[in-house]
Order: structure tokens, then sequence, then C-alpha cells
């Protein structure tokens, strides 16, 4: 995180903590970060709704991490042009690798449109030794702009959203995310069950 | 938040939740935050891995956030002066916020000198229902001083370190702490004791 994370100016030194092996150890399962990357409408808040349901069900403490509702609390004031959505996806990361760490289920469900955002969180998260999950929740951009549940497809098109994800804005799609998604022909409860695999696999101590 | 949170300019609506009474009926346990407030070597960094650890053994989960750690990650580039603290604290306490909501223990462990910082986001817990528990890492000023295991104090006292916390910048002692641990006549042990009764009576579902 050289790149993002200047050194601070006074004197702080990270504090020993206790190992992600150990905690798992300890704990009898692991945490695990799940990222759900795609388009605005693809259907990324209803899995992550759906997925965390399911996992409390299962009594696997999980949370989800919203775009739009992070860009009201950790991500309050951030731009929604590149360098801000850069921020914000750092944060989540951040966020989400604490919660991880913690030996709950993060569930990251925002846009982030630049692989190359993504991959600085892929990359913390190896460097600690805690798991991340790519997931590409794809729809083709004719389904999410007639999805478009919030208008702001339509918006967009007319020139009144800048920087919109999709018209406005570019997507960079994972090249090879651990799940790949396609909300356009497989339900909501096919998606939930194909996390729930890929979880399970990765979570056991 | 809205002192701090401007909403965003670009559409973005907190999405549905699933509200934290519902994940302690699935967990069969609530998240919780405790906070770990004091002067520079009062104590809470050992306290706070010394719990984490007692936490993880009784195989309830939890992670530490610790100041100086977050300055290098999530808190990476912010000021040491009263709006980058005000801003540390704020990012930390959202952390926390996912981290409880979760069903896990976040043990926060900031020097947070400031009343108003720590009350926005005991605030912030209260709105959304989730546990505060504020920690006092109380010794003198003179007692911390002695100890001063990085030779920070000596620093501030030859003027090297500006906003010292202690020394050169305020620290507002919180006026009714849930828990308030003398660090200098009471062993980590008995501050760990402490705090495992506290969080007990406030986790349970």
């Amino acid at each position: 995180m050289t790149e993002q994370s200047p050194a601070p100016t006074t004197g702080t030194v990270p504090h020993e903590a206790i190992a992600f092996a150990r905690r798992a150890e300890l704990l009898g399962h692991r945490g695990l970060t799940v990222w759900l990357t795609g388009l605005p409408a693809s259907g990324k808040s209803t899995i992550a709704l759906a997925l965390e349901e399911s996992l409390l069900e299962s009594r696997r403490a999980a949370v989800t991490l919203d775009g739009d509702t992070l860009r009201h609390a950790l991500n309050a004031g951030l731009t929604f042009d590149a360098a801000g959505r850069a921020e914000a996806v750092r944060r989540a990361g951040e966020a989400a690798l604490l919660i991880a760490q913690s030996g709950s289920i993060a569930i990251a469900s925002l846009v982030s449109p630049y692989r190359s955002d993504r991959d600085l969180v892929r990359a913390r998260h190896a460097t600690l030794g805690i798991g991340f999950l790519e997931v590409f929740v794809d729809a083709p951009i004719e389904v999410v702009k007639a999805r478009d549940p919030k208008g702001h497809y339509k918006m967009a098109l007319k020139g009144e959203l800048p920087a919109f994800t999709g018209v406005s804005d570019p997507y960079e799609p994972p090249l090879s995310p651990e799940v790949h998604l396609r909300t356009s022909d497989t339900t909501p409860a096919e998606c939930v069950a194909t996390l729930m695999s890929a979880i399970a696999a990765r979570t056991a101590s």
C-alpha cells in the first residue's frame, strides 16, 4: 500500500497483532472478504442482502458493506471521480480486512469500476493472509439499462449524471474473478447457493 | 452524522440492511464496540491485545483497531491536528460499527483525545442500536512520562514532537465512561477480567 499510504509524520509504529492463522485456530473458522463488483443495477445489493441473510441463518457472522450506504458513513464526502472512487474502494477494503480479521464474513457490494483499485484490495488481503473472493456480478448493459430501478441510467443518458458508471464513466470487468455470476439468466437464490459453497470451502479452519 | 457526513452529490441512497436485533437473534449473541481511550503509554495497547486474546480463547470473535496501526492503513495520510484526529476517530468508529454489526467485538485502542469526537462515535452506535463501551485507560501523567516506552514523551518535552497528546496537545478525559481502569495500580490481567465481565453483560442476545 505504499502507493496510497504515506507513512505518518509523527512516530506511529504498527502494534503487535494476533496472526490470522492463530485466530482461525482459536475460533474454529476463518473470516473472509467477499467482494461483489459490477455495473449499477447488475444485482449486487440484492445478492449481498440475500447472502448475508443466508449466512446469518447458518449462524455465520457477516455484514454487508454497501457502496451507497458507505457514501453516507465511512466514505462520506468523497467524490465520484477516479480519485474519489479509489479512496472509497480503499477504505471499504480496509474495513473489510478488519471484519474478516475478526472472524466474520465481509460482503462488500460496490460498483468498484477500476481493476487497479480492486487489485490493491486483493493485494492487501494477500499480505495479511486473509481470503479474498472477487465476485463479478455480470449483467449486459442493455439489461441493466432496462432494469434501472432508481432511474439513474435514464438520467445519465440525458447527461444529467456525470461520472455514472456504464454510461459516462468506464467499468473494467475482472479478468479472473473467483466467481462469475450472470444475473440475467440466474436467480438470486442460485447466485447465493453458488456463493455459499465458495465461502464454505474458504472459511473452514 | 450530518455534521461530518455531507450527503453525496450523485444519487446514492442507503440500502436496506438487516436490523441489529435480528442479527443478534440469528447469531445468538450481540456484537459490541469496546473503545479504549487514554494518554499515550497509559496501557491501551497492552490491554487491547490481552483482551483480544482472552475473547478469542473464549471463542468470541474480536479484532483490535489500534490507532498507530490504523495510521498505516484506514487512516493513512491523515494529519495529527484536531481535524486529522477527528477524521481518524470518525473512520475508526465507522469501521468498529461494521465489525460490531457483523457480530464481532471491535476493540478500538486510540488516544482519541477529544471528547466531542468520541461522543460522535457513541451517538452513531446509539442510532444503530449497537452497544458502545467507553473505557478510560487512566494513568497519571507522571507515570506515563516515566514509562515512555517509545521515547515520545522525552522528544515532545524537548519540543521535537508537535501535537503530542499530554505534552503539546490536550487530552480530555471521559466524564462518565462505562469502565474506568487505573493502570498505575491494577495489573493488565485485572483490567482484562473487569472488561470481560462488562462485555459478557452486554453481548448476551
